[in-house]
């Protein structure tokens, strides 16, 4: 990703300069770089994000139906044809949208026209990092929902592909940090020097093995496990050596534990953003969640 | 495992042999399984190795220093001597305590003699499965504790190494069972048509799928993942395919979902037992844990 | 609430008798009914509610917005004046919003009349059970919510108050009940013999005693809680001895224990419906879910 | 409480003086307090209970048992007769002992006979907040216990006794404080603008409203709840009016919601500690504990 615009770069250029750098945005709608090019400078991409959601959310019921109908069916007759945008073509190929058996096909093309039919617009999903299964679930969880909330998860979509495509344009702010915290829910205390790695997950299932780190006497790490630059949006693990705690703290465990090393993947969307990813643990439960 | 003696079998013979194909169990200590022979038919390793644990009990404080004084010592003399039951000796290879560091070694031995003083036997602790980190955890927490819990603790250890060598020796009755059930808790309800896989993890760090689920309306699979003969103790791996379920259920997630591949991992200790492995899912928390 | 109809009633009168009973559910909107009368019989009140808001959804944007624009302000001119309907009449008094002061009254006007400029339609909410707080939150959320999402919202809330209507008219089919399950997490086992008791919160903060349980060794009740006639829709308290279950099951507490006795408050809002609310228990930490 | 001393005055007697304070903490056992009136100055009571707690440890099993065997029985014949220390008389009637039924009163003795007779001493558990069942179930979980655990646990209920009279003495040092935190793990972020109260529970079931609160923005109050010498031992209750929150953020719940208000009890042991008590909160489930 060395080839990105900086935040800086984004700012200093004239409107048009601007508006051409985020051009593959939105699908076919350089309109929506245009309206937020005057509230420069921005200092992060999320706020560079929300003020083109609040652009296209301004936009009115015709615009924001225009702005879906841009975009291409998936794996329909464009993308057949070829003529997908470039964007949208490694995205779809990335999902695995451009090798799809006969009977796959006949799935898609047979959701496609009675969303079409129901809504409209085409279906509409951000599909970098998901597979067929996910992408026909949505196909199918969606292709009966209300006309309007669908309209809206149509656009929420289309702002999750814009913050993709994004991250692939613009370097993020490196206000972004990665932290934890281990909780003993069974003794009731900080789990102290439980010894975790962090793992970053590629995209062809490869493992890259970010950092080992040990809990304090507060259950929490020394510092931030990622931060700055370092915080990449994707797939992580943490591996979190409960064993070696529970044997530290006494905690009685079976021949074989039921748990001792424990992986937990997560995602980071944002690497502009503070992850705190902490740990509930006892040697019978663990809870993981999105804390703050 | 395929050598493995039948509960039948066990049953039927007379006590000198019963005895025998026991005596491996406790260190040096047939005494064990002499007085629970007559307690048979035993119906389940569990029962067998309760009546094992209540005989222990029952001999009082003389009987079972002397029981814990007949086990060797961590990595110890007779280690290096090569002086180990065979028992022993395949025990402390599996957890590397064959191939220490010099450093390391210096540390057993330091840990070795402080314990020893103060307890008046030697450190005990099961350790198929474990690996330096997690015994010498173990030590140093236990090192330090009230004469009165450690003695219990020992006790403890020694019953797993009994139920470890058990599992080696006879096999289980086919009782047991693997089971599981998702819920919303975002949403309140089952997640229905959740897939997920089941893996057995091998030592050498293989894994093997066991099998392909998805779960039904009540976030439940159509029957045991696992039943009878093919609950093998062990470390195994759910891996749920929670994007799958956000997808079709309309949850809204960000374009790197925090949640969507989740592997979790847990073990099974007695597979004569019920194992309910519930998982409680919302886009940005899990919980799981020993249900029944 | 002895003189609802039942569902027998129901099915058995002719069309208009059928929508004569149902007129009041929906603000001036006999239309729905009318349009699934022919749908008879209905086995329940939830079929019966289903079908009812498919019906709305299947009326198009325009229907929906008649509807909508049916109902009168919260706290409005109408209500002021004394012109609502004897429901709606109820329902705001209950929710005290015929007793404001001066400037909260204010604050509703300013609220309604930015709400409607920006939707078209007036604020709409279930107020049975709820407060000034918790209208005025609501009230502050959504007046800034996308136009399509705010629709689906004001039809979902549209949908609430013709169900708490509807339980006002209908005797519930007897399919509900309540159970509950009790796991401790700490032990890796069910909580057995834990003394609980279930109270039933009446809107003038009165409570009655509903029933006092024990739990068996699978850390179940011997039976539902409720069931049928007696899951009435409310409020309801758990209470749940764990201090009971810590001291037999021997977990250590400290001098006045973190967790002992436990109330936990939730509502029941389909008497038809089945409600598995369990528990999650360790001596430091509690879980309480909707389950199944 | 007004007539406690202060950490100061104890510091500052002679030793003698410090021992004739502190006398009554282990029953009839002065020689506790003076093994460790040498290690002054303390600068808390949770130093001075752990130093105490550590000289009883070094004690051994003999001075151990000679301990426990100062302590009367439960409900006992010195009970009846009235010949308990006025320390034992007042715990004793706090917990309801001083009028048991004539059947409960034959229970005690059985159980206060098996207990002696398996034990070689009486049956010791700290009972101010406790009531006859939760006093008898530790009774029946612990007659069956192995010797060696159930030492370890009347040591342990030995030095919970000696807490409380300690706090009954002593004032405690200002190091308290009781914080909350609230995350939304529907929404994976903090809940903010939820209001809630704390209560204070007495012990004739009264409760006082210590104070109301609102959430920042990142679900955190603005400061301690309480803090130095507001933080009293006790039971206390949080309210969360999660409704509120819900109605916020735009959460999407039923006609009578599954949580609302949710009232959370917890007792706070040491007044000198952080209790922080946080809540993880969905439309569905809410867990709590005590985090660091």
């Amino acid at each position: 990703m060395s080839d990105r615009l900086t935040l800086a770069d984004l700012n200093a250029r004239d409107a048009a300069g601007f508006v051409d750098a985020l051009s593959g945005l939105f699908e076919h709608s350089p309109w929506i770089p245009e309206r937020v090019a005057g509230q420069r400078p921005f200092d992060s991409l999320t706020a560079l994000h929300a003020a083109m959601t609040a652009a296209v959310e301004a936009a009115g019921e015709e615009g924001q139906l225009a702005l879906l109908r841009n975009h291409p069916d998936l794996a329909g007759r464009a993308a057949v044809a070829g003529e997908l945008t470039e964007a949208s073509s490694g995205e779809q190929a990335s999902a695995g949208l451009d090798s799809l058996s006969e009977d796959e096909m006949a799935r898609f093309q047979e959701l496609n026209g009675r969303y079409r039919e129901r809504f409209g617009f085409p279906f509409i999903k951000a599909v970098r990092g998901a597979d067929k299964a996910r992408i026909l679930a949505a196909f199918e969880g969606r292709v009966d929902t209300p006309w309007h909330r669908e309209l809206a998860t149509a656009l929420h979509e289309v702002g999750k592909i814009a913050w993709l495509r994004l991250l692939s344009t613009v370097e993020p702010a490196p206000t972004g940090k990665l932290t934890t915290h281990v909780l003993d829910t069974a003794g009731g205390c900080p789990a102290a020097r439980l010894p975790l790695a962090l793992w970053y997950l590629d995209a062809d299932d490869g493992a890259t093995r970010v950092g080992d780190f040990v809990t304090n006497d507060d259950g929490r790490l020394a510092g931030p496990a990622l931060q700055g630059a370092d915080v990449r949006p994707g797939l992580y693990q943490w591996v979190f050596e409960a064993g070696v705690y529970f044997a530290r703290a006494g905690h009685t465990t079976t021949a074989t534990p039921f748990l001792d090393r424990i992986p937990l993947s997560f995602g980071i969307s944002n690497p502009e953003a503070h992850y705190h990813v902490p740990l509930l643990l006892s040697p019978w439960s663990i809870s993981i969640y999105r804390g703050s």
